[in-house]
């Protein structure tokens, strides 16, 4: 079972440009820097097509390695870093990153 | 691709105990009944394991539909409005729900 870390962002402020420009950024410039974060085996971005309830979310990118340690090297790493330098400016205040159980409760 | 409903979970007050019990009656009663609502394929129940930025999640499900159309159905159903029923008496205020793209943006 990998290790997943998931990174999901709420509504910019400044409607739909915001948004947009959000997206364009995070597809352009960060997720190149994440894919360069050793360990990383694979992510996959999704967006938000309809919210239900609770926060407004956009976006919801999955990003899997081998296991735990591989996870934990890859958060500590430069590479990591550097993306979130990046994120700090082009999503501030809008991220929220947890890592999930290796394994699915069910 | 199918469609996905995601539903994520901040963390209760009340400490471990809490968290416990929610954990414990979330599998116990709402999942059997979210597993009641037509067109659902399949569910993936997943435990935060650690917090690094944002929302102190603690739950992290996933829910597939065969495609958006049959997700909004389900969401329609009698089925889907017991499980809401059900959900605001064990986590009141701590759901986000979203309907994600049924195609991934990377």
């Amino acid at each position: 079972m990998t290790a997943t870390l998931l990174a999901i962002f709420t509504r910019p402020e400044g409607g739909e440009d915001a948004l947009d420009e959000l997206m364009t950024r995070y597809l352009d410039e960060h997720m190149p820097l994440i894919e360069m974060v050793p360990g990383l085996r694979s992510s996959v971005v999704e967006k938000v097509a309809q919210h239900y309830a609770g926060e407004d979310l956009v976006i919801v990118t999955r990003m899997e390695f081998d296991d735990s340690e591989a996870l934990q090297v890859g958060m500590a790493s430069d590479e990591m870093k550097v993306a979130g330098r990046n994120l700090r400016d082009i999503a501030p205040g809008l991220l929220t990153l947890v890592a999930l159980d290796e394994d699915p409760v069910s």
